[in-house]
């Protein structure tokens, strides 16, 4: 790998209630210099979990929430950020009953995903859980959500559903999938 | 689908060179109000570009860039925004041939895919290019991207790669090779 480019000057440009903009001044190891901005969150590293619950050996849940940038409601799933004092299975367990109902009786870490890790430093981690059982927590939800499911077999379906378009969704799905076939556990 | 909140009011509360952010009052259709806030690029709705670029019947072209969110060299697919006068694979093509030094001879449209829509309105089209022969443009990146290929066959071989976190390319290669199978193109 090559030698990184060297951080000459950071400074916050702006700044809201969840988000900080940084700037950075980089010196590239071939001696060129570019200003770069980058997005920090207010999670405060402690990082998120997206949940693949599955209703059984094919079904997925997922969740239909309001989302204020596509200023529409659109299915993905279920996920959140991991609370102080908790660790990514105990969040995912968590997030499940607040927005879909179900709790875990198995919850597995798969890998972690990036966003956008050219403007951004967000990891999530995605978990599976399965042995699902009917309960439900509070949560800081404006709404309960409508919860539906989808096969891991039909994935390319998923693509022609007008509410479904969060690409680190699909791929948390399809590494599911993918995973759960190599072990024998789902033929497609 | 359920009401829509209503948009009491919006506003600009931060700005940057390169992001917007923005506030919004919302009053979901259940009475209950809530602030949330949401992000807005500087692509000016044009969009943005992802390739799935093939160097032969199973190998996809990664190229690897520094990324300022992680503040390390990350591998991922070529992409970038659409400029003005361009489509989606007149812009997939300019990409390839700046980032990864390939044109291609046959592009094709695949789907667009949102990277977070909570909190931003950005898509990204995922266009797949083959029959590729060199040629290289000159971009306005600081440095030239070393380019390596990864197989569709082994795509969880890739979550092992510590260079390699990017959601939303794992899902765009996957999708393709998803459909690439189903058209009966690839074997897996």
């Amino acid at each position: 790998m090559r030698e990184k480019p060297v951080i000459l000057a950071s400074e916050e440009v702006a700044r809201s209630r969840i988000f900080r903009v940084e700037q950075l001044q980089l010196r590239f190891s071939n001696g060129v210099e570019r200003t770069y901005e980058r997005l920090r969150g207010k999670a405060g590293g402690l990082g998120a979990v997206m949940i693949v619950a599955m209703t059984d050996a094919e079904h997925v849940v997922l969740v239909e929430e309001y989302c204020a940038g596509s200023e529409d409601y659109e299915l993905s799933l279920p996920k959140g950020l991991i609370d102080p004092g908790e660790d990514a299975l105990q969040a995912a367990n968590r997030e499940l009953q607040e927005e879909a109902g179900f709790a875990a009786r198995s919850l597995e870490f798969i890998t972690e995903l990036s966003l956008s890790p050219g403007y951004m430093s967000q990891r999530i981690s995605v978990v599976l859980a399965r042995d699902l059982y009917p309960s439900r927590l509070p949560g800081d939800e404006p709404e309960q959500m409508r919860v539906e499911t989808v096969s891991l077999r039909n994935l390319l379906g998923l693509l022609e559903h007008p509410q479904f378009t969060e690409g680190r969704a699909l791929a948390a799905m399809y590494v599911v999938r993918d995973l759960l076939q190599q072990r024998g556990e789902l033929t497609v």
